[in-house]
C-alpha cells in the first residue's frame, strides 16, 4: 500500500502531534484535512472502543458556519428538517439535497443561536453550495470555515472519563443535545453525539490552541479506564449501520433511498421539496439494507454489483469481517425487489462472486 | 509516514490499475479521488520529466459540467475573465471568486459549444458553488460531475509521442488551444495544456472505460522514447512557479494577490467584481513571489512565517530542493513592504531559521 504525500492542502489538525505520538498506522482524506483510519489494527481498535474508551480527532468534521440576519431563511432552504422545532441546544441531523432531491451532504446543524448555526459536515464542500445560494440570493449572512475542530470522546467508558475533564454536568446532556463547558479559561460547545454506536460526545474545540492541552488531559486522567487514541471505526460503524456519505450514499440518491426520509418533515419551501414529494408518498425504488455476505472476502474498497438471476438489484458499497458476530458484516443499496429480509443474491466481490443476505437490522 | 486507507469515497480512476502497475509510490487525495505523488522518488521524476516524456493520471482534475440555454449566464456570474473573447476551440484559465473577491478555485475552463462548458478544477468542490447559484437564480442549466478524466502527456518528447497515438494534427494545436482527436471509436478533446513547463497535453478522456486502452497505447508505442508513468512533480512545479489551490492561496487570497489579475478582465456583472475594484487600480497588499531559502531544508508541508525585524511580512508555503538549481526554490505570499527582489527575511521552517531571499523571476 502506498504512502499519502503531505502536503499544506492535505491539512493537519490541532489534534495531529498527538495522533502521531500515538503511532497513527493509515490515514484517509476527509473535507481536505487528514483522518486516521486505525492505531494498532482495525479489528483491536473496534474491541478496544467496544470495552473502553477512545479519544478521536475528528477535526476533519469541519463546520459550515451560517451566521447573520439571513440565517435562519438559509437554513430553511437547506434543510429537509423542520427548522422552527429544533431547540436551542440541539443538534440537528440534516439530509441536505440538490433541486433533484439528491443528497449534497449528511451534516449534524448545531443551534448556536436564532441567527448562528454550524453545520458539521461530511466529506465535501457543502460550504460552497451554501455560499453559492446566499450570494445569488443577496442574503444577509455569513457563510464561511470558522477554526472549530471536534474531538470526539466514545466508548462504555466515555461519560466517567468526560466528567473527570467537564464536570459531572456532562450526564445530564441528553442524545443530539449539547452543554457550554469550561476547559481552562474557555468553554466549549460538548454534545453528546459521535460517529459510533458505543455512546459518547463531540466537543466542538472553536480555538486550535486549546487541541493539545485537551487532548493531552483526557489521556492523562483516563489511564485507569485504559484511554486510547482512536478513530471512526470502520467494522464497528458497518455493524452499526452508520452511512459513509461517498461511500454508501452520493448525489444520486434521496433521502428515502438511504432510510433518512423521517428527517425531511420541513413545512417550509426547501431546496428538493418538490422533487421529493413522490418518494415520500411512495417510497424509493431502492434502499440501504443491511447485509451478510458468506464465504472469504476482502474489506470492499470501491462498489460490489448484487445480481439475482443475471440481473443487477443492487450494490454493496461497505463490507468487512466481524470478529464480534462471527460474519461479514455490510452494508448495501438494494432494489425493491429484492430488499426484503432473508432474500438471497450474488455480490461480485474483488475475489469472486459469494452469497449476499439481506438482514433485518443492523447489528446495534 | 502512514498508509493511505482505500474506500469508495476515496475514489480510484480509469487509469488506477496502470499507476499501480507502475509501482506509484505515493499518492495525495484531490477532489475525494487518489493522485499519485511520485514514482521511483520526486528528485528521479523531475529529471525524467524534463528528458523525456511522462504519462499522468490527472483524473482527480474533474469536470464542473455545466450545459444548457444558461451556461453562458452561469459562466459569466463565475467568471472575471471576459468569457465573450472565449474562441470555440479555447481554454481559458479562469480564477473563480466569490462575493468579497476570495478565490474559490482556479479552474481551466473548456469550451465545448456556446451552451456547454467543462471548468476542469483545482482541489474543491466547485460544482457546489455552481449548484447553489444556479438553483437559487433558477438558472435553466445542468450542473454537474461527467465521466470525464484528463490524462496528461508530459515533457519534451510530448508532441511526439501524441502524433503516434493521435496523429500530426496535434503538432498544430497551439497552447491552451484543443482538437477533437480519433481514438479507437471515439473522439477526445486533446488540449495544449498541463500542470508543468516542460510542454505537453491533456486528453479529456470522456468515457472511463477508454482509459486504460489509452493508457497502454502510449506507453507500448513510446517505449523508445523512454515513456514513463509520471505524475505532477512538486520540484519542477515549484520551479515553475505554477501555484496549487489549497497550498498557495486560498479562499483569503484574492487573485490580484496570486499575479492572476490579468485574468480579471471581465466586462460584466461577474461575483466579487465590485470587492476586487480597488486592488485592480492599487495593487495589492501582499503577493506571490519566487523565494529562495537559504541552508538545508525538508520540504516544506505547511506555513513557514517570514520574518523581518521580528514582523510576519508574509509566508512560505512550497519548498523543495531542486537538483537543477542547486538551491532551495520555494513559493510565498510577501507583503508589499519585502516583495523586491533581492529582499531578504528570515523564515521560520520545521529546522529552524533560515535566510530567504526573494527572487526576480521563477526559474522557467
Amino acid at each position: 500500500m502506498a504512502i499519502i504525500t503531505p502536503s499544506r492542502r492535505v491539512r493537519r489538525t490541532p489534534f495531529s502531534p498527538g495522533v502521531e505520538a500515538a503511532g497513527v498506522g493509515g490515514y484517509t482524506v476527509y473535507n481536505h484535512m487528514l483522518l486516521p483510519t486505525f492505531f494498532e489494527n482495525v479489528e483491536a481498535d473496534a474491541e478496544h472502543l467496544k470495552k473502553h474508551v477512545q479519544v478521536w480527532d475528528v477535526a476533519c468534521e469541519r463546520q459550515v458556519e451560517i451566521k447573520g440576519p439571513d440565517a435562519l431563511r438559509l437554513m430553511k432552504l437547506l434543510s429537509p428538517r423542520d427548522m422552527d422545532r429544533m431547540q436551542a441546544d440541539q443538534c440537528y441531523y440534516v439530509p441536505v439535497v440538490d433541486h433533484n432531491g439528491g443528497m449534497l451532504n449528511d451534516p449534524v446543524a448545531v443551534k448556536l443561536a436564532d441567527d448562528h448555526y454550524w453545520l458539521s459536515v461530511a466529506d465535501g464542500d457543502l460550504w460552497q453550495f451554501a455560499l453559492g445560494i446566499a450570494i445569488a440570493l443577496d442574503m444577509d449572512v455569513e457563510v464561511g470555515e470558522p477554526d472549530v475542530s471536534p474531538l470526539a470522546v466514545q466508548g462504555p467508558k466515555a461519560e466517567e472519563l468526560m466528567a473527570r475533564v467537564f464536570g459531572d454536568s456532562v450526564r445530564e446532556i441528553k442524545f443530539f443535545r449539547y452543554k457550554r463547558l469550561p476547559f481552562e479559561d474557555r468553554s466549549f460547545v460538548v454534545a453528546r453525539s459521535g460517529w459510533s454506536k458505543q455512546g459518547g460526545f463531540e466537543i466542538y474545540v472553536d480555538d486550535s490552541d486549546y487541541g493539545m492541552p485537551l487532548w493531552e488531559e483526557l489521556l492523562a486522567v483516563g489511564r485507569d479506564l485504559n484511554v486510547r487514541a482512536g478513530c471512526p471505526n470502520s467494522i464497528e460503524r458497518i455493524e452499526s449501520g452508520l452511512l459513509s456519505f461517498g461511500s454508501d450514499m452520493r448525489r444520486e440518491n434521496t433521502p428515502y433511498e438511504c432510510g433518512l426520509g423521517r428527517f425531511c418533515n420541513s413545512p417550509d419551501e426547501f431546496i428538493g421539496k418538490a422533487a421529493l414529494a413522490d418518494q415520500k408518498l411512495n417510497g424509493p425504488p431502492q434502499q440501504i439494507r443491511p447485509i451478510v455476505i458468506e464465504g472469504e472476502i476482502a474489506p470492499c474498497t470501491d462498489v460490489w454489483t448484487l445480481i439475482a438471476n443475471g440481473n443487477h438489484v443492487g450494490q454493496v458499497t461497505s463490507a468487512m469481517f466481524s470478529p464480534q458476530f462471527g460474519v461479514n458484516v455490510a452494508i448495501g443499496m438494494v432494489k425493491r425487489s429484492h430488499w426484503a429480509p432473508g432474500t438471497r443474491t450474488e455480490v461480485m466481490t474483488d475475489h469472486g462472486m459469494r452469497w449476499a443476505v439481506v438482514q433485518e437490522k443492523f447489528w446495534r
